[in-house]
């Protein structure tokens, strides 16, 4: 891609920042925004008045502590006046859609440098508070009001795979054992231990079949980048990765309408259009942060990424394939299961991830010598989809 | 403009729709949007098909009937799907930001033909819940929590104003006058009756000094507009209004942080980059929707955007200048007073109210032979800022 395209013409991620993810009772949701902007601006050695636009993401501070206009609030904590201020809300999709939305305002040329904030705080909260809060992303009329939650709904998908598929309870099991292993080496993730097939087997049950270890946690984070038009990279310090890609697909927001419930819509539709773009196919892709919230959310989607064959996305994680030493690295952060899932700012924290691996700034975590990687993050059971492909040239 | 710049590299309106503002007991959020959405696709002469991008605005529904993730359920319930959609929340500002965002998507190349679609439906709500929920725009914590409301908070800009500009009761009401007058003639507006300044310096005070009659009502409805990049303007049968001028900015969120509680810095931000960007000035402006959610709001807001000397806003109104037959006619729809101010919807509509004008399909209330009109809509105390200015050329 690099040398076809004239520079002015790509857009690149020149800096990133996060804070750990997990219970942060002592600071508030401006503080834990701003924290994570301040390491993002010294990363892309960019000053706030560089900033010509703001995204945020947030999916629930308006319902948790009744706070809504948070674009504004973080460009006016952050020192951002008189930015251009946006927040954009897709569910648990809203950190990618917001880093999206990024690149759109820059790709246009209205805007030369651009930031994304995505940030949430829910340990406040109490858990059927957030259950029936998280719920919004899906249909109330059809789905809540009927008393489902969101793990009900993947259990649905779960079952269902299980039962179309022949996916086994080990294999289930597998994404979440996978990420607690990766996680241990991320400073920035919520659980840094590892756990076994037989600890999520044993787990207290949620939604049969999930339990709880096969459940993305309650975490408070935030994560931010800077994006830059091309041709401006030389003039910041931050150490560039491109954006090859950047697309975006819905499917229903019920899950009853679509015609089978294992498949995600648009996952496919976004990665045609993320691999026409980039004249690349799913083999392709060195590495990758795919949405986890629940384990079946990640089999179903490497799945519909195209990276193993329909129904086999159990089997290849269960068996190495996607593992940090295995052929396509999935979720080496620890993923949303163990890294954590501060909801506004999953979407973002995979990019993250994603530029410190290209970069190779990684750690101990570091897969080495990944040149090209892809994000997937997912809101609803699915109902959106945001993918984006990095490349470090 | 329009003969400087290829029609490649513009951007235009060609279709927009609207439901009548005012009560809708009979009908859900889905069925209002839809609505809207449907009168736009056959004004613009575009088939679902077409549409690649979808930014709806909205801000209260998550509250209100907790429903998150619209921007899918507006894709869903209209057969857009797999369309990348997205939700946008700026305050009251966040239909005027869905359509910025709509250029901005068209205009990066990566989208061809994008619709915004802008709902609230508020009756069913009590008036104690909007008011607390609305609040959510303002600084929760430094405002909110101390029992301020929106009114309260305009209340101190118009007290201050009054002070400082000498700007008298009377001024005060000429906003609210004017948009009555104006209503009668527009068959989507909640209010198609004239008021007198006495009827408004009479009614019950909400927050002192303003009244009743100062401040917009609470409303339901929908509005929509489809935009496409400008070479192919000829593909489609609506008749195109051109973008020439999208732009943004943002204020402090509470307004203990402002030099000037009488100033909208967002305002002159905004302005100020829009008239360069057209090469022109505030008396080129032929006609204007401007915010006016309190009457206080566009007397400040026509300062700040230059048409009067900053402190004569009030006067001038109440002196006809900005009548419809005056000279600048400002929010000849009635205005968010007259018309009706479904929030999520307003921005959009002052673009519908916009585009009718200058194609001349206005009705009664069409100002003759007008060619470049500016819309402003406002979130929070003027924290949000967003600002077009539409060319018939």
């Amino acid at each position: 891609m690099s040398k076809e395209i004239p520079a002015k013409e790509r857009i690149a991620i020149i800096g990133v920042g996060q804070t750990a993810f997990g219970e942060q009772w002592d600071r508030s949701i401006r503080r834990i925004s701003l924290t994570a902007a301040t390491a993002c601006l010294a990363d892309a050695g960019v000053s706030g008045d560089d900033i010509d636009a703001l995204y945020v993401s947030n999916t629930s501070t308006s319902s948790f502590i009744q706070q809504e206009h948070q674009a504004v609030m973080a460009a006016d904590s952050g020192g951002l006046l008189p930015v251009a201020s946006t927040e954009v809300e897709a569910a648990c999709a809203s950190g990618g859609v917001a880093v999206r939305h990024a690149f759109l305002a820059v790709k246009s040329g209205e805007h030369k440098v651009a930031m994304v904030i995505g940030c949430e705080k829910m340990s406040d909260i109490s858990e059927p508070a957030i259950a029936d809060t998280l719920m919004s992303a899906a249909d109330r009329e059809w789905e809540g009001q009927i008393g489902a939650t969101f793990p009900a709904l993947f259990a649905l998908l779960a079952r269902r795979h299980m039962h179309h598929y022949g996916t086994t309870e080990e294999q289930l099991a597998a994404p979440a054992v996978k990420a607690h292993a990766n996680a241990v080496d991320n400073p920035y993730a919520q659980f840094r231990f590892k756990i076994t097939t037989e600890q999520v087997l044993k787990g207290p049950v949620v939604a049969d079949p999930l339990r709880m270890l096969h459940c993305a946690p309650i975490s408070d984070g935030a994560a931010a980048a800077i994006l830059v038009r091309g041709d401006l990279v030389e003039k910041f310090e931050g150490d560039p990765i491109w954006i090859d890609a950047s697309t975006q697909a819905s499917d229903t927001l019920a899950l009853h309408d679509r015609p089978h419930i294992t498949r995600f819509g648009a996952v496919t539709s976004a990665a045609k259009k993320a691999f026409e773009k980039c004249k690349m196919k799913p083999k392709d892709v060195e590495i990758a942060e795919v949405h986890d919230s629940f384990s079946i959310s990640e089999i179903i989607a490497v799945e519909d990424l195209g990276f193993v064959e329909k129904g086999k996305g159990g089997f290849a994680i269960a068996d190495g394939y996607f593992d940090k030493k295995g052929t396509l690295p999935v979720n080496v952060s620890g993923g949303l299961k163990a890294k954590g899932h501060p909801v506004g700012a999953t979407g973002i924290a995979q990019v993250v991830e994603m530029v410190e691996q290209l970069r190779g700034t990684a750690g101990k975590r570091q897969v080495k010598g990944v040149k090209r990687g892809l994000t997937l993050n997912l809101g609803g059971t699915g109902s959106t989809a945001v993918l984006h492909i990095l490349n470090r040239e």
